[in-house]
Parts: C-alpha cells; sequence; structure tokens
C-alpha cells in the first residue's frame, strides 16, 4: 500500500511532532501515579492518546479510574469522584462534574482536556455493568494491534474531520474514533478502505472477531470486538454513511488537499441572506429560545423531536414545509423551517366518524349543523365532513400561539420553551450566532459537493 | 306495517293514474302484438310497468325482443334491430339507435320513451350471453313476489329519487330500480327496510335464495336471485349507501314530505358564487372542453379519472387540492378544482438516486453540479436532492400547459381535449350551465342536512 506524496505530506501536517508527545505522555504519567498512589483504584490511559493514533493539536486525555466491582454503583461513584476531584484540585486549573452515563470529572490541566472516569474492573466487554466500563477493552484492543496502522488512522481521521463525519456525537451522527481504527483494521489501511466504501451498500456487516451474538437494524453494523452484542457503528446515519462513501470516491477519483484540510466556508451576511431567501420565494420562519444548560448529546436530540413535532404541527396546519433544521447555539436554540406559504384559505376540512358509527355520526353532524360553517355536514366515502373556519391562516400565528408548546417537545426544550420563545421570519431569521448554521442551511451540499465547489472556486481564482 | 297518513298521501300523489295505466299499458300491448306478429321474436314487457311498481309521471316503456339462442350474436343484432327499427318506424313520431352492452332501439311513442331491445331467450339467468339477457329473469322474479309490496316499492323509489340516491348509472351510484324492488322483498315492506337500513355497516350482504357463488369487494352486497354470481348493488358508492342510511334515520326520526318531494335548489347567482369564494379564501379552477358525443355512463367515469389524473398533477406541482369534482354538462364538461393555493415559490426539491445505485447517483450528481440550482447535490437520506427552479409556479399556467393532456385521462375527454380546452379561474368558472353543479359544490351537503336546511328555512318564513 504504497502512499501517495500528498498523503505523506498529510502526515507530516497531523502527526503529533516529539515534543507535543512527550508533554502530553508526561501529564498523563503523572496522573496516573497519583491515582495509583492512592491505593484506591488502578489508573489507565484510554483514547487515542494511549492508541498512538492522536492528530497533531488533539489536546485531550482520557483517564480512567479502575474499581473493584464488588463496589455498589453509589460507592462507586461516591469514591470515585472524590479521588477525581483529589487530583483534579491537585494539577488542574480549573474542573467541572459531568454527566454521561454516569458521573466524571473534566478538568483543565497544563492545557489538556483531561477527562478522568470511574468505573469498574470487570472481567470482559461483555460482563461490563455501563457503557464506559467497555472503553478500557477497546484501548486494549486496539493497542495489540493498531501499530502497523497507525498512520493510516491519523489519515482516515484527518479525512472523516475534514468532510463534517467524525464524531459519534448526536449531532454528527459519524464515525467515532474507535469505529475508524476498527475499519482500518478490517480493510488494511487507508486506501483499501476508501476503495471498500465506495461500494458500501445499506446492511453493511462487518464482523471482525465473528462473534455477533444480536442482530441489528443500523444501515452500518460493525461489530465490537469486545462485545457481540454491541454495533460499534449504531451512531452512523444513513446520511452520514453515504457522505462518506461519497467522499471516498470522489477522493478515489480525483484525490486533493481538500479532503484533508477543508477551508471554513464565509458565512452570508444578512443582505446576502434575504437575498438568497428572496430568490427561493419561500417563507422562512424559525424559532428560538435558550438553550437549556445541558450537553449537546441531551440538547440535541430533543432538538430533533421539537422540530419534528413543531413540523408536524406546521402541516397539520396546511403550512407544507420544504426543509426544517434545528441548530444549538451557545446562547440560543433555532428550529428553521421553510414553507412553501405561509397563509392558508378560511376553509378548512375536518372530517368526522363514519356513519356507521352512528351515535358520534349523529353526534358530530347534530352539532355541525347548528354552527357557523362553509359547508356540510356532507358524506365522503361513508364519513361525515364539514367545511369549517381555519383556526390559524398564518403560520407567525400559528408558531406564536399556545399550540407550539404542545406538540411533543423534549423535555428540556419545552422548559426554555415555557420562559419564552421568539418566532422570526425570513430575514429576521439572520443573527451573527445563526449565520453558519443558515449559510449552510441554504447552500446545502453534501461534503463532495462542496469540495469540488471550493476546488472549482480556487481554480477560477 | 301501518302505513302513516302522510305515506299514504304520498302514495295517492305518485301511484298511476287509471288512465295513465291504461294508457300506458294499450301501448304496450300494440307493440308486443306487432313483434310478437313478425314470428321473429316473442316480445316481452319488462320494467317497472311490467312489474306495476312504476311511479306516476313516468313515462319508459322497456319492450324486450327474445330471440332463439341459436343465432350469432351478429345475427342477433342485424334481426334484432332490423325489427326494432320497423316497430319505431311504424308507431314512433322518432327514434334512435342507442348501445349499452349492445345495441337497441329508443323510440318516442305516444308520448313515451320506449326502449326496443334484443335479447337472447336463455335458460336461466345463469347462463346469459350479455347483461340484458338477465332482464326477463328479473322482470319474472320480481312479478310472481311484488303483488303485497307494489305500494312500499313505489315509496321506497319516491324516497330515494328525492334523496338523490335513485339509480344505479355511473353519475348517481345509487341504488336500482330493481334493487329497491329486492330490498323491500327482502326486509318485508318500506319501514321494516328504513328501520333495518339506519344500522347498516360496510359489509351488509343480502342473499335472499342463498345462492351466493361468488365473494364481492362492495361495501354492499345483494346476490341476486337470478344469478347467484352477480351483486345487484355494485354499483352503490359507499357514499351513497350512507345516504341512503342517513336519509332513513332521518326519516324516522322526523318524517316529513320533504323526503319525498324535496324543492330544488335555487342555483347561486355570478355574483353570489363570486361571493362565496372569495369567503373561502380558496382558489378556484376549472378545466372545460367540448362534452363527447356518448352517454353520460362512458363519459362520467372518463371523467372521474381525469379528475384524479389533473388533481395527482396540481399535487405533484405542489398545489394542493381542497376539493375536487366533475360535471357533464350538454356542451360543455368541467373539472372543478378548489386550491389552497395557486402560486408555489421558485424553489422546488428534486430528489435523485440513493448512493448505492452508484451510477445513477454519480450521473445524478454530476450533472446537477453544472447546472442552475439553488442548492445540492445534498444528501438526504442516502439520496441525493438537489433544490432547482420550478416549471410552472402558478397553477393557471400549469392547467393550461402540454402536461393537462398526459395524465392519464380517458378517451373521449382526451380526444375532446385535444381540440381544446379552457382554464378558468374563480368567478369566471361560474355559467348558466354549471351553475346548479356550482352551487352544489360550493353548499355541499348530506341529503338529510338539505332537507333539514329545507325545513328549517320553511319554519322561519
Amino acid at each position: 500500500m504504497a502512499r501517495s506524496e500528498r498523503e505523506e505530506e498529510v502526515l507530516g501536517r497531523i502527526r503529533p511532532q516529539a515534543a507535543e508527545q512527550e508533554e502530553i505522555q508526561r501529564v498523563a504519567r503523572e496522573i496516573i501515579d497519583a491515582v495509583n498512589a492512592s491505593g484506591r483504584a488502578e489508573a489507565m490511559l484510554v483514547g487515542s492518546v494511549a492508541r498512538r493514533t492522536w492528530v497533531r493539536g488533539d489536546r485531550d486525555l482520557d483517564i480512567f479510574m479502575l474499581y473493584d466491582p464488588a463496589l455498589t454503583r453509589e460507592q462507586l461513584e461516591e469514591q470515585g469522584l472524590a479521588l477525581a476531584r483529589d487530583i483534579a484540585r491537585r494539577f488542574g486549573d480549573e474542573w467541572r462534574e459531568k454527566y454521561a452515563e454516569h458521573p466524571y470529572i473534566n478538568a483543565t490541566i497544563r492545557g489538556l482536556d483531561v477527562d478522568l472516569v470511574p468505573c469498574y474492573r470487570v472481567a470482559s466487554g461483555a460482563e461490563i455493568r455501563s457503557a464506559v466500563d467497555r472503553t478500557p477493552f477497546h484501548t486494549r484492543y486496539i493497542r495489540e494491534r493498531i501499530a502497523p496502522f497507525v498512520d493510516d488512522v491519523l489519515l482516515l481521521k484527518q479525512f472523516a474531520k475534514a468532510g463534517g463525519v467524525y464524531g459519534s456525537d448526536q449531532m454528527t451522527e459519524g464515525f467515532a474514533g474507535y469505529l475508524c481504527e476498527l475499519l482500518i483494521l478490517h480493510y488494511g489501511g487507508f486506501l483499501p478502505l476508501l476503495r471498500a466504501a465506495a461500494r458500501w451498500k445499506p446492511g453493511l456487516f462487518i464482523d471482525i472477531e465473528e462473534h455477533a451474538a444480536k442482530t441489528f437494524e443500523e444501515p452500518m453494523v460493525v461489530i465490537d470486538p469486545v462485545d457481540p452484542k454491541r454495533n460499534v457503528a449504531a451512531s452512523v446515519s444513513l446520511s452520514q454513511m453515504f457522505s462518506f462513501v461519497e467522499l471516498c470516491r470522489g477522493y478515489l477519483d480525483a484525490p486533493s488537499d481538500l479532503f484533508f484540510f477543508r477551508p471554513a466556508r464565509e458565512p452570508l451576511t444578512q443582505e446576502a441572506f434575504a437575498a438568497l431567501v428572496a430568490g427561493r420565494g419561500t417563507c422562512l420562519y424559525a424559532i428560538t429560545f435558550a438553550t437549556p444548560p445541558f450537553i449537546p448529546d441531551v440538547v440535541v436530540p430533543q432538538l430533533r423531536r421539537s422540530l419534528e413535532g413543531v413540523r408536524a404541527l406546521l402541516e397539520r396546519s396546511g403550512f407544507l414545509v420544504n426543509r426544517a433544521e434545528e441548530a444549538m447555539g451557545e446562547e440560543r436554540c433555532m428550529l428553521l423551517f421553510e414553507l412553501f406559504s405561509d397563509q392558508m384559505p378560511a376553509v378548512v376540512r375536518h372530517i368526522g366518524p363514519p356513519l356507521w358509527s352512528r351515535e358520534n355520526a349523529e353526534k358530530f353532524a347534530g352539532k355541525w349543523r347548528k354552527r357557523e360553517r362553509f359547508s356540510g355536514p356532507y358524506i365522503e366515502d361513508g364519513r361525515y365532513v364539514v367545511e369549517v373556519e381555519r383556526r390559524y391562516t398564518g403560520a407567525a400565528a400559528l408558531l406564536a400561539s399556545p399550540e407550539a408548546l404542545g406538540v411533543g417537545l423534549g423535555k428540556h426544550v419545552k422548559r426554555a420553551m415555557e420562559e419564552e420563545w421568539a418566532v422570526l421570519e425570513g430575514e429576521a431569521c439572520w443573527s451573527l450566532e445563526f449565520a453558519p448554521f443558515l449559510t449552510d442551511f441554504l447552500q446545502k451540499e453534501s461534503p463532495l459537493s462542496r469540495i469540488l465547489q471550493v476546488d472549482r472556486e480556487n481554480t477560477n481564482k
């Protein structure tokens, strides 16, 4: 697998430098020694630093503190957090308590972002009590096998980052570092992986240890070598899977540096944004509210659920949605809707019970025969129908109404909206905070489309 | 089954008068004698006159000419039409050749509308060669049983006529005379039928002779006593079945003359029509074209198919339809559409192939990356999507475009539209010919809603 000059040059830019390596290893050593010296837990360096697959500039250090499985969950949390706090106080500039599946400490130590995570020292990846217990097994599995492929992993991670498909978080729905490592091991390198991925189809199934003990519905299944019941690729959405496929095809077809280092997109100014919206002829509406004080992995799924809830409310009320997307900013969150029309006529059809449900049908018809209506009750496909006055003929009024609170919002989103929400329209949707999001929304492109576009612009310069 | 004073009074108005009876029987006798005298066929009086179930003022006479089944179809048609023409020339003021399943002669004889229909004299209703061969069996079946129920049949026919559910033609999709007679026989009278029908559900199954030899999917199934494989109620639509049910409930609940004699509705003037449309806030569009020179039973199904074709074209193009109906006038036919909006934005999403269909996907993306577009190609659910310029942003332009011809129109409709079609908008949809249709469209009501409305208006006078 000869690497191209370009790839060697990329590696030269992304391999951690000697000084960086020494510094990070020294900090890790110090913390590990301190944990072990406590006599209360055994420290283990995990994550990409432990596997030597970290990319230059990554300043993340993951140190796990392994406890006796005889402890109860409460004891583990209490003792683990106490020890982690000690360490953080001793070495750190600042630190904070965080929660994933269970609590841990995140500290800033000599410019590094250090996670101190208590977990159980279990016998195998299949016997874990919580997701974090699995991590030490991942680290061991990769560390024992990855040596010949470290550069391939670095290239893949950089390729996936630049392409916007790196990360298993809810916002990205892409490829975790561990998944990248497994794919490199399975296919035997960066280029072999790309060549295979160019032909991926939904239902991809990879089981390196040939020990799968469960079936999965996700479009991409990579059985965890340390846990036969886990799909490492569970977080990869169909769209992100094929964004990666597209990038692989594009790179094999016409490789360029842009696949590893893509320039940030210039956000649209408010004027340019307004002009684009006018050109589309659609009606843009946004709901914004204060960002709930939780991590993206908690908030983003709630934003998505809320987005679908409000979309359904709009469509039920006759306002058809061309596209909708959500954004979580530092200050505010945004649910953005592009409507074909923001005005609906006064009349709306209201479909009642079938006539063979006699009691309901007669109640319905009797009620409406006494009320103001445009037409009906008439019979269509055996059901009563009336045409009555529509409640909301404008999308703005609907989105500002209490109905917006009753659409199955996520818990934290609902709490935030109970305080206040704003309805923005057209050009007013633009703000500095959301300019990049709005730009990507209006000029939506696949990763490869973006690269080819940048390439074209560079050529024309 | 005591009949109410009201019902007796209604019967007094609808029973044929003695003079009328004598006159119609005398004409029938003359024609029958003439047919029999020819020695070529045996004449049989069929239809409601033969069964004595005709309503005063009906001036229809159906005389069948039964031929030896040894004749070929061509011979039957040739000899049958020749004899029928002879009779029509001899007795009639005017006459014309018509086609149902096979040709017959329709003549006007002393103010009566007389059908002279050649058919085969077969051994049983199950051995027929065409639908008309069955009619003599129907007549015999009813004639032998209906005597005690003649008044009940008259009431039911008048009730169904006034309610708009009498007739098995394609426009009505209601209850044929023969079906009315069978229902009266089955339930044992007018009121027993009404009481039973008030509780009908879809899937109603009646098999008087208990000889059904086929299963049927229609909402209402009444097995033909003379043909175990035929559903006499096949033409009854779900809506008309329950329009009848509704009328039965309404009559049992609060009987009134309006169930038998409903005043015609005053059609809207153009001004009133325009005001109603404006109040609804919708966009009304009509396509009209010259009425094809065929009977309603041929044209109406084609209009319905065309209506659905154009409706699908509109909705595919983004113009959502609130309601759509068709009308066959003497001069013109109309396909009427009520749209929520007649303008769509410039942008339209165009969904391409899934990326795992690699060749198609790359062709699609490659093509669109070179063209003018609003956004994309981007990836959604694993498929390429582009946002491009919409072809028709106005409904009027779409309906006037050649696209309207390519939507699976019925044969005769297509031929008519190939000559010309007009697109009318809003108030301009109104014309004297279509005023009653447009009135029913805008003020659509179930038969019972209409009766209750008229009743209320009468009370308020």
